[in-house]
């Protein structure tokens, strides 16, 4: 039998997906389960995209363009200029996800062996693509205590080597719900300059930034043009996880013309999610304000909540739809696993995501786990109830995990 | 300015659109140009596929599974019992394309610098998604002379060596339009297995078979299960090349275990074009009997065509939908972007795929050129008398470049 690669060895599951059989398993014996451990929100995908995909008028579905239809590129460049993002069409790639981006920049930049540089923890399948290119990642680790706000900058400055060829960085942060300061993006500005390194920022969750704070894009860091490539994605702005629609945008031409070598092998992105991706543009101009202020009370319900549960420490994130929190128990892993094996109230569990594999250095966030509020308040309300008692009853509570970091907040 | 990944600079561009900017002057000219350089049929989608999409009735666009909907894999079991192919929904997994499916197969099994051996001409996007895992390409030559039949297993013999991990094909062939036969498949199996090989085989075009001929799946050896890993796709089956609905499909489950680390990563297929290929499956059952006579249509007057021009060879290719055809010709390179920047007949020309790209070997197929039959009769009448007045016309016409294989054909 011929062997698997090491890459493909070296490969990690997901952490966010790998707790799916033990949740298959507790549904078949007729447990409900809220699930608060992906980030598949249950907000409607707008008519007007949905009404485009029922309304298109053609007869072959054909390849579009390996760059994506040149009027999608078009209208977006309207978009990013409403974010004071100012680009030409040109200056993007339409990609299968936000997954193809990450993963058409990352063979575009790095080699194998080049080192990649991201604050921790950190949306998992960063790690996953990496290995996929054999890039090696090296996590600079940020800390709970300030709500995983970006580490100083001689933590960056000792980890940078001859093999550092770039910065990533997601905001706000999956998973953290991180909003990055105008002045912790100069930060990172200063330090992509001085080094020659590429930044490379996740934007998907522009839109959903709260407490009347404005979301501050890589895009506008000045001078940085060469350096500078976004990340984009529907996914999470239209609720349309299931197009696989997303964007690769950079003012690098070389890396453009090498990333279109990349989308050119593969041929096109999915045509049909086109139509509603260009679509989902039209949308009514007030869509954003009804979203985050759905989210807004969602955070401040799940928080609040979770802050109110003896020796539990949530944070309060600026931003996306997730906030991490540390429980009092031995390992997330095992409590995340008992919570859909072996508990239920009146019938009904949670499924989170362990952080830990958010983390790239082994042995932290062993008690931290991932909450989104994709739910409805209601359902949210009792997802915490169950949490709650599950936490009560799980037999590996640990009564002052954390007490360092509840005392910090009295 | 960071720099490029050797990576990234190495990988080819494709050759199939790399003479998309030519065209697109000439079209801009107001020429009218017969599209034969691209594998993108004329064919209508069918209608149960497309209205599957008009009626669905979603209000979420969700993520699907990573493997793509239990439901669809489920029904493709019954699609593959058909053509006497084995398998379970779990030896399955629905991609992006058979371009995923190729590069989870690749990353699963091969790691930097393992190679992987490939008759010439093929597909030349294996050659971009080997480079984009750093997987050497070794070719072994197939000949015009004999329509490109598998080479001699002596031929494989002298390539084989210790970083040898694998064999792909593509049956019937994409660019070649040869139909491997029972034997040759089994002169592979035995390769495989004396060598502990895996075994890729990419059969897109499995239903266009012609002359009465069968086609026999690399699916179908004895003894062979932990070796070979089958490409498959809607998008030539169904003209449904824009959906991007490919699979992955093995019966060695370490390949599969794998393969869906790198489909987690990417979270999942596109959602929407999973209706339209599950809906696909419920085509009527004389719509490939349809297809089939109208291809086989189109090549007896394509073939017909270019072999009564003088000192054109053209094959009579037993599968796909296309032909290589050798011309009197210095350069084929420049003969076709010859064809879209300085020729018309009548206003109108003929862009077709130069073969020298889907040769890894430097030199080889020089002369040749890819013509997909991918447009109705009276297109492919008109683009062959314009084709047949560009080679009266073109200034590097050489008169007996194909002496040898003309006389053999008398």
């Amino acid at each position: 039998m011929p062997t698997i690669s090491t890459k493909g060895q070296n490969m990690p599951s997901s952490p966010i997906r790998k707790l799916v059989p033990f949740a298959e398993k507790a549904r078949a014996e007729g447990k409900k389960i809220y699930p608060l451990n992906i980030g598949q929100p249950d907000i409607e995908t707008p008519k007007v995209a949905l009404d485009a995909v029922k309304n298109m008028d053609l007869k072959v579905l054909e390849y579009s363009h390996s760059a994506g239809f040149e009027s999608y590129r078009r209208k977006l460049v309207g978009y990013y200029a409403q974010h004071n993002i100012d680009i030409t069409h040109e200056d993007i790639i339409i990609t299968t996800g936000g997954s193809e981006a990450l993963l058409f920049a990352m063979m575009s930049c790095l080699d194998q062996g080049d080192e990649l540089i991201i604050p921790e923890p950190f949306y998992a399948n960063y790690l996953g693509f990496s290995v996929a290119g054999g890039i090696n990642v090296v996590p600079v680790t940020a800390s709970i205590k300030n709500d995983f706000a970006l580490p100083p900058v001689e933590d960056f400055e000792k980890l940078i080597g001859p093999k550092t060829k770039g910065i990533m960085i997601c905001n706000p942060s999956n998973p953290t719900g991180y909003l990055y300061t105008k002045e912790e993006l100069q930060v990172l500005r200063d330090i992509a300059i001085k080094h020659d390194l590429y930044l490379f920022a996740d934007e998907v969750y522009r839109e959903f930034c709260y407490d009347g704070k404005v979301h501050n894009s890589i895009m506008h860091l000045d001078g940085l043009d060469d350096n500078v490539i976004l990340i984009d994605s529907v996914s999470k702005r239209y609720s349309e996880c299931g197009a696989r629609i997303g964007a690769l945008v950079t003012k690098n031409k070389a890396v453009i013309e090498t990333a279109m070598k990349f989308a050119q092998a593969r041929l096109s992105p999915p045509t049909i999610a086109q139509i509603l991706a260009e679509a989902s543009l039209d949308v009514e101009e007030d869509y954003f304000t009804s979203v985050k202020q759905e989210y807004t009370s969602r955070r401040a319900l799940v928080v609040n909540l979770l802050n109110d549960m003896k020796g539990v420490y949530a944070c309060n994130p600026g931003g996306a739809f997730y906030t991490i929190a540390a429980l009092p128990i031995d390992n997330a892993d095992k409590f995340c696993q008992w919570m859909l094996e072996s508990f239920d109230y009146n019938g009904e569990t949670v499924m989170m995501a362990p952080v830990k594999g958010f983390y790239a250095t082994e042995g932290l966030g062993e008690n931290e786990v991932r909450i989104a509020y994709v739910l409805n308040n209601d359902e949210l309300t009792k997802a915490m109830k169950c949490l709650a008692e599950g936490l009560k009853n799980y037999p590996g509570r640990v009564e002052n995990a954390n007490e360092e970091l509840l005392t910090a907040k009295v």
